[in-house]
């Protein structure tokens, strides 16, 4: 039996999204328990207005807080001890759940997780790691914003976690990993990523060297890996073009009465567009180099999105990857001579970005 | 009268491309001369083909050589020196042209550009500027990658830079500045960038702040500000998912007999959304920081692309950018504390990225 604890109340829509998707994840996997954490009261009457009172395999634990959207990290972690966040990673870090969900605020989510479970020793923060839509199938790319500033061997670690992460979900043995780069010669980018290079062709892993940003949604490789920093610039960039694509489309297929009817006539297409691009699909970021398994859902996912968050974190309990990771990176970190672990300890640390 | 040099060889389709674009330029400005450069005897070929033999606006510089789009800049620097590209930017270099517009290969344009006008004090090398386009308006951004890890005060370089160059061809006299980031909080980002936000708020620019990757396409920021590692990743993500919105468009659109007559009868709405997110428009990247114009044209670009990056170039020498930056990074650079010039000189420093 997986047990997973749901951070009822985050995200822009809070209940209203997380509890049918909760509901949804029952009826679909017979494994699986949830805890949903939050305003106990609204919980409950949420629940029975659905026609679904608590069992055994849907619980409640009550928080009396919420983390804002726009609350800052620090104010998260010191001010809201009772938040629905920090109690369901709190239920983590007791053994009580398996993973945690959160469509939280992002940067209280990881000083929280950060804090309560720690990272695995030689990883300082952990990384954040998505699935990103191709023509076909998708890539998987890391960090997306948790690091700024990482180093060669720090680089190195985002595409192992990775590549163990795109084991556990999609099945593949080997999975194809590049570096993120501004060309694909040798001479090309800075320091850091040419010695990341160097370490990536002396390990195990199946690397194809450096891409270009155009191949993350272009190309075939299986996982990109990045510096935080560029990684959040590059799935913010595409974001907002592919949200400009999208608003000029509706907006000439809405100009007037020969646009509408058009629309119209397309709408079986225009909808088999949507669907394929439906962002939804390839919601639950993983953040990984935790001690615990805890998936991040885009604050704006509706019932869809946060089911599909949710999906995720069952998936890597089951592969078990935390243990996967930890133990692999612990055994690296023993036998290497970059420093080892620096697992925060301090909340102001925690707290800062 | 205002004279272009064009590498009338460079690009994936060169000649096919340039002297058509550079007829329609002739038409369209009655103040300009061109110069083209390259194959003497297949340009004037061309040139009789279409009906316009040379003349005192449309002279022919004969080039032996040309620099292939994949060659390395330190070839095409050592090896090429009688290439279209090398001799069109030793015309701006000899007081014979005011600028020099090419398709060719970014790497060796950079190189070459660098080596035989030199940068400004305080440069070590051009900045890559270009604008963008958004729902409404556009948007310029810079370093597009010409350089990796730029310190604060060539960030806040680029920003005066960018400025001109927006005063220039927009008119606007006080264009709004964002630094490029991971989020807008103060705490966010590495500290170079929190260095160049100090000198943003201290410098008379009009500067909004910390903007995020998304805001590049869908904000009303007028100038985005980052190091060339960052920007080239932002725009080739952009490009990217830009590309596989449009596979996905077209492939939906030719599924079946059903989604071709949908096709046929949503052709207008589909050709205004493709005027609309036309890249050609956007056509001319600008390489400031050099003592002399340069534009880069996209390398595939048609007649209609080549023509936009010429006009980009003509602009420019009509509003005196080169002198007025010139002038304006000089005097900074003499009242200030940071290296004086870097002005490259040697060609395997030229040729290294």
């Amino acid at each position: 039996m997986i047990t997973i604890s749901i951070d009822a109340m985050g995200g822009d829509r809070g209940l209203p999204a997380t509890i049918p998707a909760a509901l949804e994840v029952l009826n679909r996997h017979a494994d699986v328990t949830l805890i949903l954490v939050g305003d106990r009261a609204r919980i409950e009457r949420q629940l029975s207005a659905a026609g679904a009172p608590t069992s055994e395999r849907l619980r409640v634990v009550g928080a009396s807080e919420v983390v804002g959207m726009s609350e800052s990290s620090a104010s998260a972690l010191r001010k809201k001890k009772d938040s629905s966040m920090r109690v369901a990673i709190n239920l983590v870090q007791d053994g009580v759940a398996d993973a945690c969900i959160s469509a939280g605020n992002t940067g209280a989510l990881l000083a929280t997780a950060r804090f309560v479970l720690k990272t695995i020793p030689g990883l300082s923060r952990p990384a954040i790691c998505t699935a990103l839509p191709r023509v076909r199938g998708h890539t998987y790319m890391l960090d997306l914003g948790a690091n700024v500033d990482s180093p060669a061997e720090i680089l190195f670690q985002f595409g192992l976690m990775g590549c163990m992460l795109i084991s556990c979900l999609d099945g593949k043995a080997s999975p194809s990993v590049g570096l993120l780069n501004i060309g694909v010669e040798d001479v090309k980018g800075n320091d850091t990523i040419k010695a990341a290079a160097e370490l990536f062709k002396r390990s195990d892993l199946n690397y194809v060297g450096y891409i270009e940003a155009d191949d993350i949604y272009a190309g075939d490789t299986d996982l990109v890996v990045c510096d935080g920093f560029v990684g959040n610039v590059a799935l913010k960039a595409a974001e907002g073009v592919a949200q400009m694509i999208t608003a000029t489309i509706r907006e000439e297929f809405c100009r007037n009465i020969g646009a509408r009817c058009a629309a119209l006539l397309a709408k079986p297409v225009l909808r088999s567009i949507h669907q394929r691009l439906d962002h939804r699909r390839y919601n639950g970021a993983s953040l990984l180099g935790l001690r615990g398994t805890v998936v991040k859902s885009h604050g704006g996912a509706d019932v869809m999105g946060f089911r599909c968050a949710v999906e995720v974190g069952i998936q890597e309990v089951r592969k078990g990857l935390v243990r996967r990771i930890e133990k692999f990176l612990i055994e690296r970190s023993a036998a290497a001579t970059f420093p080892p672990s620096t697992s925060a300890t301090s909340e102001s640390e925690c707290a800062s970005t």
